[in-house]
This record gives structure tokens, C-alpha cells and sequence, in this order.
């Protein structure tokens, strides 16, 4: 059984009625009933007016995989909660960063780029290309899908160059967009996926609900959480018999400068 | 001409007689000599103590490279300061974090990982070997080289996989680390190099000074600074000609959040 | 369950008295011993002298996992199987290339590079460090373990940039090495582990069986085989309605050249 | 200055009317002629039928970038002289990759996978579009530039995640494609470029001229040519003092199995 933990920003659905006409509930209930579809996963939700934002430690202890939307209030969210996510991800956490998402705090720190990209709200059609067909990201994926009505993002994308690319979108309007890609972070998986404008019923869309499961299936660990301790090895533990020379500055048993 | 700015921490120097007396005007003073051997180098220093810890957008417009030795004030650091020098980055200049830079806050944000690794002092023998023999930041290095008494810095490195693996080094105690390393970030081209601890005079020694000097030519940057807009595309500015559909939560001309 | 082909070339445990001593039924058979302790995984052999080298399309079929020893004769292993093998991987099925497979055919066509190396044999002290301590392939080896008589790899090790490094070596003598790295070819994950010079017993180390068994599990493909069918997509089955234009060199039907 | 020779096919261009009506002089010698541009790049041309395929060693030596065009014959290319240019390109010589040119040998050796594409050739609209706009390689070109009659390359495009993503095509009948994209391998750089079907005159197209010579500019080595030598390191040659132990079968003085 895998945990996830479906954080929405819960701030569109709240102030407009277009996107609340849509996702009365937030769209964080619909990602995580999209999710509940697969009987190994178990996702529950966690939003930014909640106390912490809703992610806790007891939370975050028992969360495999966190997907993130966020848009409007990416400042609203506290340093010291992405830290800690951000701590979570390098020790195994897996993370799905959703549309809008790129610009978040979490997303910017494990990428260390800008994160930014072109964009046009009109409404035109995506069609979303597979360019790993194997991937278990992929799966049940034809070549590709098509969703109707989309935000167009477009190239260049301000990431790093992705481990994996998984899809690249086509728009009607004539832009392309790396709309899906992997990296891994100390022991965490992160998958960016481009779906999910707001004013759009896209998370209702089967073929990204699939990506979405699909997804969370392959971030979730596969080993114990990796607790990063960065332990000074004193002279007389090296594996080789060494003899102290030079200066320091140091006194034994001292932790370092971190 | 290629010109440097030469980061220097400078505390160590002030505080301990261990460190004054190996670099009595220095470390950063003495990368940047290493650094003007070559005609075709321009280094100047900036220090933590100045305004704007002498990184004012005046000496950053005319910096093409920046070196950083930082160990016991990373948390000095302003995080305005840091902001600033990694959009820098990203818009095309070059970065070389030298020895427990790998720490410090621009590394880390570079890199989106915790950046740690293992360390014990006792002026062991290191033993740098090349990887990429044809790279030119090795180029002048033959198979290997040796610092006589060197702090020992070991795996597990916590960075992401580096685009490039140019150093491997090899510890009398009995350790092995990544110990040169590249990245492209945004335009900016990173290295990472772990020579230079405080209490041992390594930034005199000529194959250091070598790879210091080849680094700044390969990080310096090949192109025009690229100034990062991620512009809004209107409807009717589309390549291809759309119509609008769907609704909105924006107004025309909005920039977006970010 | 897994199914695992060992292949061994098996020419030195037949022509050296000193190999056949440490590998008396050869090596494919110790370690397919190996990889069977693990009730998950189903091991068989396959040799060069075998018809096919044993390799035929109905093994193939049913091989999650092929690895590769050989060194001797790598000249003798035919072509044709050789991109049988090649076409598998692609496909899915994973490959781990041990020791001297460095040159073999197989593990040089998936590189694309040299994949050389330099070498010593003087049974001197390899100690394996880990890299990525939450990796699948590292689980049940702490910070690293001791091959007490080993063959030297060294650096430069001629490789395109791993994927994920794992191992790296360390050596009495004084040289490091990339010892433990993976890649992906196609749908295919490739692991390269140094560990196994024929003449000491190092497939009977725990150790070295323990990383042997994760990296089957790690490298099983875990979504269907995918068939690379390149097709042409005539005008009239293309997504978006075109018109055609411009001149050919093809007629409808053409298969196109490949 | 950089010297170029431009390989070419030659076979469309004298079997077909289409063809030759397009480039009556061959594709080479219009590629060559947008290189030569360039006063610092001189481009001569090399093609199949001629001994050796123009690819003497004294060529070769003279040779700092290859570009590579083929189609119809890829298998009449020798062996030989694709391992020749393998060794070249590893030892630090540019090669340049066009358009079929996915399915030469020499690519498909360099990448170690299937390099297959979807296709249709129906003289549709492509638009690459830039995804790194400060690129030595998109110098020069705007977000994009489009290409009015171009034969359709699709995803999945069957190769090794690249190092940088350059290009990424957009096509009116509804695909995408990964046009434009890099990897090293040894000591040489690749680049792979989708544009230049036959039957069109795309190598008569400014913006495609001038990618084609930033390209050359990039992929021209900046260092010596490193020849691979995988040497064995004798024991009473070892960095540390070693004691020989173990067996061997190898006699001193002995080269190693290659």
C-alpha cells in the first residue's frame, strides 16, 4: 500500500467562481479520488490554510509520495515547511509537481533553475506525446492523448536537463512544451507533469488520472528512508592505518560547519 | 580577457593563527594570483565583510566567472546576495565552488541536494586522478596528481549526478571521492572542485592552481547573457491562428504568478 | 519471479589450471548459485561453446536479466547474437555487464564509447565505497566492503556519464575507479559492476552475491516488453488534418529505409 | 580556423529526378557551401562512392567536425570506416548527425540504441522551437524558426536521454519531435539535427545554415586529441608500494585481452 499526500493550495477554487464551478470540492479532492482509483494506493489531502499546511511530521512520516499544486500563494507557503518537504524528497519521499507547480518553492529548490517557461490561457488543445512508451509512467498511454481545453506552456522550460523524457506536448496554437519529465534528488523521485489548469476539467480527464497513478506508483520508495548523517570519520576509524599530520582548526569530536 | 571575481570567505584567516599563518593575506588573494598567471584572467576579490559582501550588481555586470570559498559563515551569507548571484548563474556566469563551498548556500541551491559528504582532518595524502583526460579543465594534469596533506572528504556525496566526472580522488585513510565535477544550470556552467582546505597550503600548489585556471576559461561564458522573461503569449500573437475557448481566471495583459 | 541467464564465457576455467581451481564448475555456475539464493530469482546458464552460445530466441524469451562475464574470447562471440542481445535490451530486458565485460561486445554496444581502462594484477586490496546508499542495487552494504585480493581498474574508465554512480573503488596500490554505474538503453537498465577477476574467488564473497541479487531485481523490466515499430504515419492518419505538398522520393506504402 | 568535411550520401541526388532537381550538385556541396560561409570554418566534402568513402586517415586528420548525411545507403557503408570514425570522434573529433542520418551507423554506434522515429512525409509546416536559448548552437535564431515543407520526424524518437535539448519540433500534422540535441562521447561532441529532407531545399534555408555552422563552431575540439591507450600499470609502477599476492594467468609484460 502506498501513502500519498495530495497538497492543493485550495486558493482559486475559493476566490473565483469559474474554477469553483469546476472544482467545488478543490481540486486537491479530485487529484486524491483520482489516485483512491488504484487499490495499492491510499491518498489523503493536506492544504495550505491548514496548520504546517497540513504536512506535518506525523504526516509527512507516513506520506510516500507528495504531488503539489499551487499557483496564487506560492509566497504564502513557509520557508521552514519546504524545508522540511524538501528534507523528506532527499531522504526518499517521492514528489509529482503539477502545472502551475513548476514555480513553486519545492519544485525551484530541487531543480536550482528558474523554472519558468511561455504561456497562453486560451483554451486550445494539448496533445500530449509519449516518448518513453515503456515507462511505467506511460503505461496505458497510446502514443499520445489530446486534452481539449489546456493552458498552453511553451519552450524554453527553465529546468535542467531531465534523467527521462517522457512527454512532450503539441498545441493548436503552434508551441511544443517538455509537458513530463523525471529526476531523481539524493534518494527522491520527481516527476513533473504539465496537466491541471485550473479553469479546465482536466484532473476529471481519465488519461491523466492513469499518468497520475502511474506516477505515484513509480515515485513511491523502493528502500528504507536514507537519513543523511555526513559523519566526520575520526583518524583512528579510517579504514586505513593513517598517522595525524598538518594543522587544524578543529578540536577532536568536533561536528563541522554545515 | 576574462574577468574573475574571487569570493573569499576570509574568516578562518582572521580568527586562527593556524590559517593566518599559511594565508596571511588570504586564501581569496591567493586564488586570485593563481588566477592572474594567465594573461587572460582578470581576477579581483570580494570578501564576506564588504557591502553586499562585495557582490553589488556592478561587480557582478562585469564578472564572467566567480569563485567560492566559504566554510564557517555560511549562514552570514545574505540570502538577497545569493538570490542575486544565482540568477546570475542562470543567466550564463560561471561558478566554481572550491573545497567546503560544497556547503555553502549558492552550491546548494545550484544543486537542489543536501550536498554533504564525509571528512576527517589529518593532513593525509590525497591523490587526484583525471577522468576525463581530454577536458580542458584537466588539461596539464597527467594521469594524477598529489596533495601531500589534504583533508579527507568522502562518499557519499550527496549532489546529482554530475554531467561530467573529471576528478576521482584516492585518500591514504582509505576513502575515495567525486572530487571534480560539473553542472549546466540555467547558462551557467558550474564546477565543483574539493581541493583548498584552510590549514594546509594547497591554493600555492601549482596542478590546484592549474585546474583553477583552467576552470575560469571553461566556465566562462560563450554567449550573450540571457536575460530570462517567461512572457505571457496573447491569443492573437499565437503562431498558429486560435480561437479562444474555456475560461479564465486572468485578465488580458496579466503577467501571472510567479 | 525473476528469471536470470547467466552467461559465462568459460574459456579460462578450461585452459588455466589456476582459474579452474578457484572455479572448478566455472564461473556462470557460481554465480547463478548466487543469484538462486534468492527465492524470487529463477537463475540458469548459458555459455559460449553452447549452439547460439546458448542464447537462442526461446531463452531470451524467457531472460528478465542477462548478465555477462567474458574476457578472453570476446572476439568470438558472433555478431548476430551479439545484436539479438542488443534488440532484448532495448526491449526491456536488463543487462549486467561483470568485471572484464568492460570489453565485451555487447556492454561496448550499448556505451558507445571505448570502455576502456587501466589495469593491474597483483591481487592487491580493492575497498568498494557506496554512493547512493538508498539505492536498490547498495541495499545490505553499509558505507562500503573489502575485496581483499583484487584485479586494479583504473581510471580514465571510457564511459558516457553514468546515469547513477554507486561504486567507486579504492585500491592498495593507489588508483580509484568507477566500479558500480548504471544506464538505460531503450526500455533496457544496464548495471556495470568490476567485481570478478577469474583467478581469485570473489564471486564466493557475500558481499559481491548480495549486489549481484539486487541488481537482478533492480534491472527486471517491470512494464511490458515494448517492440520498437518506427512506423510511418501516412498523411491521412495524422492527428491534425494536412494537405500534401512538396515532392517524394517514396511511393504510399513504403516501408522507408532503415 | 576549423576544418569540416561534410559527408555525403550522394545516391537521391543522382537515382532521383525529385532529388536532383533540388540539389543537382548534392546535398554535400550546399551544406559545405553554408559552412565555408564562416571564414573561420573550412568545409570540404567527402561522399560514398569515393575510395574509402573519403575518409582516408589523412582526411580524418585533417578533420576537426564531420557532418553526416545518409539515407538509402546506410548499409553500403563499411564497417571499417565507421569503426574509423567511431575511434576519431571518441578521440575528440566533432560529429554532426543530419537528419536520416538517426539510422547511419556511425549514430546509431555512438548512441548504442535503435534511434528509430515515427515519420511522414507529406511536405508539411515544422517549427522548431528553441529550448536553450543561450546555446552556442541557437545563436542567432529566435524563439523559433519554421520550415514551410518538411517531412514529419515523430516521438518516440529511440534515443539515450540527451545532455542537452536544443531543438524541439512542433508539425502541423500534429506531432513533435526532439529536432535538435547533444551528447558526449570520449572526447568528442555530437549533435543530432533533424532538419534536411531531400526532396525539399531546407539546406538552401538561412536559419538552417546558421545552425548548421554554430554547430561546426561547437563541436570543433578544444583540446588535444587524446588517444586511448588502457594501459596495464605494472605492480613496481603502482602510485603506493604494493606486495604482489594471488594468482594470475597473465605473464608479465602481457597487453590484456581486448
Amino acid at each position: 500500500m502506498i501513502s500519498a499526500t495530495v497538497w492543493g493550495e485550495n486558493v482559486h477554487e475559493r476566490t473565483s467562481d469559474v474554477v469553483a464551478e469546476v472544482y467545488p470540492d478543490g481540486m486537491h479532492t479530485v487529484i486524491a479520488d483520482a489516485l483512491n482509483e488504484d487499490p495499492n494506493i491510499k491518498a489523503r489531502t493536506a492544504t495550505l490554510d491548514q496548520p504546517e499546511h497540513g504536512l506535518t511530521d506525523e504526516v509527512l512520516d507516513q506520506t510516500d509520495v507528495l504531488t503539489w499544486w499551487g499557483h496564487a500563494a506560492h509566497g504564502d507557503v513557509s520557508d521552514e515547511i519546504v524545508a522540511r518537504v524538501h528534507k523528506r524528497v532527499l531522504e526518499g519521499m517521492g514528489l509529482i509537481a503539477l502545472h502551475s507547480a513548476h514555480y513553486s518553492k519545492i519544485f525551484k529548490r530541487l531543480m536550482g533553475t528558474s523554472c519558468s517557461l511561455c504561456w497562453r490561457e486560451a483554451g486550445e488543445k494539448e496533445r500530449l506525446w509519449v516518448c518513453q512508451p515503456s515507462h511505467p509512467i506511460t503505461q496505458g498511454i497510446d502514443r499520445y492523448f489530446e486534452i481539449e481545453h489546456s493552458e498552453m506552456y511553451g519552450e524554453p522550460f527553465g529546468i535542467p536537463t531531465p534523467d527521462e523524457q517522457l512527454f512532450v506536448s503539441w498545441y493548436a496554437g503552434g508551441e511544443v512544451f517538455r509537458s513530463g519529465a523525471t529526476w531523481t534528488r539524493g534518494n527522491g523521485k520527481v516527476f513533473y507533469f504539465s496537466a491541471g489548469h485550473e479553469t479546465y476539467p482536466i484532473f476529471f480527464q481519465e488519461e491523466v488520472r492513469l499518468v497520475l497513478r502511474n506516477a505515484v506508483r513509480w515515485a513511491a520508495p523502493t528502500t528504507p528512508r536514507w537519513i543523511d548523517d555526513a559523519p566526520n570519520v575520526p583518524p583512528d576509524q579510517a579504514p586505513e592505518p593513517i598517522t595525524i599530520s598538518g594543522r587544524t582548526i578543529h578540536k577532536p569530536g568536533d561536528e563541522g560547519f554545515k
